[in-house]
């Protein structure tokens, strides 16, 4: 087995997309028997600047379809950012699981050089396919990722590097 | 060009240890600007039981050379962990991103199915080379990197999203 442009997206965003939503699973259930509302974990964050966990969450859910559709040459599924519980982010990223389990490693692989345009702060950007996985979409998916966590963990929510990772 | 083992390791080690490089800087001399000794930086924590940040970029640094050393066939190079400044944190990394430079493409591709022995939290784990890239080196490199730069910005470090990413 040879690495792949699929290989490197498409499972490595399944693999941590699972385990958010064990994560947010476990926050929303921990949030109950702390006697804390889920909203309040929901809207928070790091520092007032930064973004929510819910922004958090959306902004990993959408690096993990956007890039994977942009790959494959595909425009990007659109969900509206309305979610405001626990159980509507898990199901968007549900949504986002099932349109990966869409693709397939052919509409992927060899796209190596494909020309992606795309905005970024506002700004249009060029990139080949593979710094756009590699340089760009791969560390921004998992700073979102893993910023959700450090969310949580900052309020108390007992989880552990394992959750992180999810089953690898 | 095809995405490869060695494309999907050292050069994503290397930008993004670049860019902790600056977001360290960065954190130094704010911390001089107001009046706050670099030591409470280097020792914050998001929680209690949560590493501080001397360690978050000890581990990201530990990560790029232990899995680069690894897929390469190497023993990795250990470093003592006994920075105590945020000089020595870059220094670590430099000395990190020097040892990156000393490996070629030659040695880190085609080692999809290297067997990779190491021990994870104490436990003696197996893993093939390709998941242990993607599935387990990966996300734990970058889980630590965006703590690292999390815990600067709750202590209201001014950084973006650039500072993380360095240059791509």
């Amino acid at each position: 087995m040879s690495i792949s442009m699929y290989q490197a997206s498409v499972p490595v965003f399944q693999q941590q997309l699972t385990a958010l939503k064990g994560v947010l699973t476990k926050a929303e259930s921990q949030a109950v028997a702390m006697k804390a509302s889920p909203a309040v974990l929901l809207e928070a964050r790091l520092y007032p600047n930064m973004f929510p966990l819910t922004r958090q969450v959306q902004i990993a859910a959408d690096f993990a379809k956007g890039t994977s559709a942009r790959l494959a040459g595909l425009e990007p599924p659109v969900y509206p950012d309305t979610e405001s519980s626990f159980a509507e982010l898990v199901a968007r990223i549900d949504r986002t699981l099932e349109f990966l389990k869409t693709l397939r490693p052919v509409q992927i692989d060899g796209q190596e050089e494909r020309t992606i345009d795309l905005k970024v702060g506002g700004q249009p950007r060029t990139f080949k396919g593979l710094p756009y996985l590699l340089h760009f979409a791969l560390p921004n998916f998992f700073f979102h990722a893993t910023t959700a966590y450090a969310i949580l963990r900052h309020n108390g929510i007992e989880l552990g590097k394992q959750d992180f990772m999810g089953t690898a």
